[in-house]
């Protein structure tokens, strides 16, 4: 027999326990109902169980919200690379189905959400809003911080919001299969799950060194039934004359765009998905924001300045632009604060000039800010905020001086996750510890001026597949990746200029 | 310049634009209330939003449910191994903390959730109650499926209900550390989790099989700020006595525990948490089951059948034990239904005894269905119900004939498993697989009798660290492994014997 533990037990009869607290809600119960539910009538001695509502409990919004319809100046229109014209719906049709194109364009304010989706969205939806108090605690700031969590969605971040509509939308056009591209994973995971929900099949070119690094947002694309390939492939002209070059080549996001786009260009019955960037992939990301709104609300709450990382653009217009819709109607004064990586800042360092989405050059020229469409930012962790480019709507809109840019390097960024991991106990992907790192420079600052700020922050995904940054980060082993003001300029001198 | 899309691109320019539908809800909106706002007043041009609560928004339960209130007879109590006499609660002070000793023996119908702990649930509560639509309609069946998911917690299953609370109880008492073993790892890294949000110092002895083969568990605890050790270790003497029989010993669950259990029983400072088994785990757990029949009301819904995986048993006894109250009380009649692996059936092939928790036998005696302290189970992929016990207060209901149990072989789980992700977009854990093929068991059994049966399922968890095994199924490498009568014949001969 081995050693048991009443071998070393001593008595210690004494119970100090704590009698039945009465338990109150935290939150002012505005626009809540209470709910008095007798849970064990028959029994003796059964009490009656008051349940009283939880915190922000909102329903899911109905609509999408596009800011275009609000905005004092249009947002320049993309042009067709040969034409340097505005290009016209059709010349989107290869690439995307005719719902999604119109939405692109579209000016109405809001868009309705398919029922299909709704009952999708369900599965993660509405989303937590949640005051980071212990986080608070830890920094003791006077500041109140809410972060709206996306990270609960099937592919663990905010991209299905879109993933779904965008699968469903091809569908509904009877459209059989759907290629996109991916890079740290999030959005090629996001299309495949929302593609097997719709019978469509799916093919992802996935950046060849985080598919050789995370095997396991290969084997979810798998699970879903998503076709996956590493790029650059030998499948695609595109991907065959990079292989000719450098047959060992790690791959980019640009490439495997190219890869994807060339694929739906070329077959009739597939079409092309996009994960950010485009107008009607922020328009289906602003269920965030939406959603926000009534939950602040309910809360009682009106934030001061709202905090979201960049990389397309996509999580940050999500949740700023519905409040910068409240903004404008005078409803509430936030400051809206993008945040980037040092390593790729395209909003603080890029310039404002028509460029292409992809490295080839095969999509259509867009205006936004960009490093320039060959810019190979360097290997840090936020493999989604690697992108050259930024969303031309949101570029639009810091032009027009509604929302300010900063940028942080990654060290100080996973600093901030740790604090907040081992405080409100999720880990974050690499991309919003851009966030959360900026939301602790604040609550600092307002600790030392003494101010009770609100600060509202998107925490658009776990972490689950980066661990081993987080491994790095313990051991001491991550670097600051030092951004090159030559290579930027190298890079911006092969923006395509317009002849007049 | 590459090739453009513009290249291939030929005109399409129809727009068959669906107009916008009117959205309705799809559940009865008993109990719920609707909401009605105008988000944009001030434009022409705006439309008055009308926003219909969603499907069963409830609020976080507030108290526990403890099923032995209501049980006709008490279940057997657990004995000291020396005395075989009834324990003492300070006989477990080493253990535990007073609060959660004092819950272990309570026969109080219902116990307050702190404060502190509401808080925390907050994270991932209400966990969601979902119709399965898309897999009923894959299955073509008449029933109705309806899935409760535990997934969405920081650790990815329903293993943070206890873990909180049970890192809380220890802080509150003045406990600077707390000591476990995982498997798995889902039960590690919740209390690592729960542990930093409290400030304890939180040690994991990892069966060493695991900690090899899933390094981004160990990444998580550790992150959380968790020490890991593989078991066996040789910081304690258990494990120390195993390396010396097997230097190269790939441990077992059971010797992690009787490690953790040691350490805890000569440190004054030091408790020791269990993830299942124990009846306050399970009363943690009930909180699954207390929200869902909230849920179930609002949707306008009652079960027939509740299915739910089992190995220690927690969340099976999560979600079953607030409907066997309902059921006691004549409010509805479902079926019970646990299901095991055919690898580790305690339920089904097991013995009623009294045995050890652990392969030591370092615990104290319970009365339980037992495979054998020392039966060691094949290597499944659902690790967490590799556990040759169960727990003692699931064992008594099925004693008494509240519930029936099922085993099934894992390639059929996993065939369940890839049915489930591909139609609701949820890739589960090897555990809950087994819910899910016994669900589409009876769903198949209602097809042919054309019965349109309500059946729940606990979705305990998310498979995020488990995909090589959806790899290993997907490319047909994967086993079943046959149950040996004769290994279990001779684990079952070293179940102690009481003298008399």
């Amino acid at each position: 027999m081995a050693q048991s533990i009443f071998l070393s037990s001593t008595p210690k009869p004494q119970f100090p326990i704590t009698g039945n607290e009465e338990f109150v809600t935290c939150f002012a119960p505005k626009q809540r109902p209470d709910y008095f539910r007798l849970l064990s009538k028959s029994r003796g001695g059964a009490r009656a169980a008051a349940y009283t509502s939880d915190s922000a409990a909102v329903e899911i919004p109905r609509r999408w919200y596009n800011l275009i319809a609000d905005l004092p100046i249009k947002p320049p229109p993309p042009l067709h690379p040969k034409t340097f014209e505005p290009i016209k719906p059709e010349d989107l049709s290869p690439l995307f189905p005719d719902e999604l194109i119109k939405q692109e364009a579209t000016t109405e304010r809001f868009i309705d959400i398919p029922q299909d989706v709704i009952d999708v969205y369900r599965l993660w939806r509405p989303t937590p809003l949640i005051r980071a108090k212990r986080l608070e605690k830890l920094l003791d700031t006077p500041a109140r911080i809410y972060y709206k969590y996306e990270g609960g969605s099937p592919a663990g971040s905010h991209k299905p919001n879109t993933a779904v509509p965008q699968a469903w939308y091809n569908a509904q056009q009877g459209v059989k299969n759907v290629v996109t591209e991916t890079g740290a994973g999030q959005w090629g995971s996001s299309l495949a799950f929302a593609s097997s929900l719709f019978g469509l099949n799916c093919e992802v070119w996935q950046v060849r060194a985080s598919y050789d690094q995370k095997p396991y947002r290969k084997l979810m694309m798998q699970t879903w039934g998503a076709k996956v390939h590493p790029s650059p492939s030998n499948i695609t002209e595109a991907g065959r004359r990079i292989l000719e070059n450098d047959p060992t080549s790690p791959g980019s996001l640009g490439i495997a765009i190219s890869e994807a786009v060339e694929v739906a260009a070329l077959n009739p019955d597939t079409k092309y998905c996009l994960g950010s960037v485009l107008n009607h992939v922020l328009l289906h990301q602003t269920i965030i924001g939406e959603e926000c709104i009534k939950q602040m609300e309910a809360l009682g709450e009106t934030p001061d300045l709202i905090i979201g990382c960049t990389g397309g653009g996509s999580n940050f217009a999500g949740l700023a632009f519905p409040f910068i819709r409240e903004k404008l109607n005078g409803k509430m004064n936030p400051v809206f604060r993008a945040v980037e990586p040092t390593a790729c800042p395209s909003l603080t360092k890029g310039v404002y000039a028509y460029d292409y989405g992809d490295t080839a050059g095969m999509t259509p020229l867009m205006k936004m800010h960009t490093l320039g469409h060959d810019f190979i930012p360097d290997p840090i962790h936020a493999g989604g905020l690697r992108y050259h480019g930024m969303a031309p709507l949101i570029s639009h809109v810091y032009e027009l001086g509604f929302m300010e840019a900063i940028s942080i390097p990654q060290i100080e960024c996973f600093e901030g996750a740790i604090k907040f991991a081992r405080t409100e106990g999720l880990i974050p992907a690499p991309e919003p510890t851009h966030a959360i790192a900026a939301t602790i420079r604040e609550a600092i600052r307002c600790r030392e001026a003494g101010e009770s700020k609100v600060i509202l922050m998107a925490m658009c995904g776990h972490g689950h597949f980066d661990l081993p940054a987080y491994e790095k980060y313990l051991q001491g082993a991550l670097i600051d990746l030092s951004f090159s003001e030559e290579r930027i300029r190298a890079s911006l001198a092969n923006i395509p200029q317009r002849s007049s």
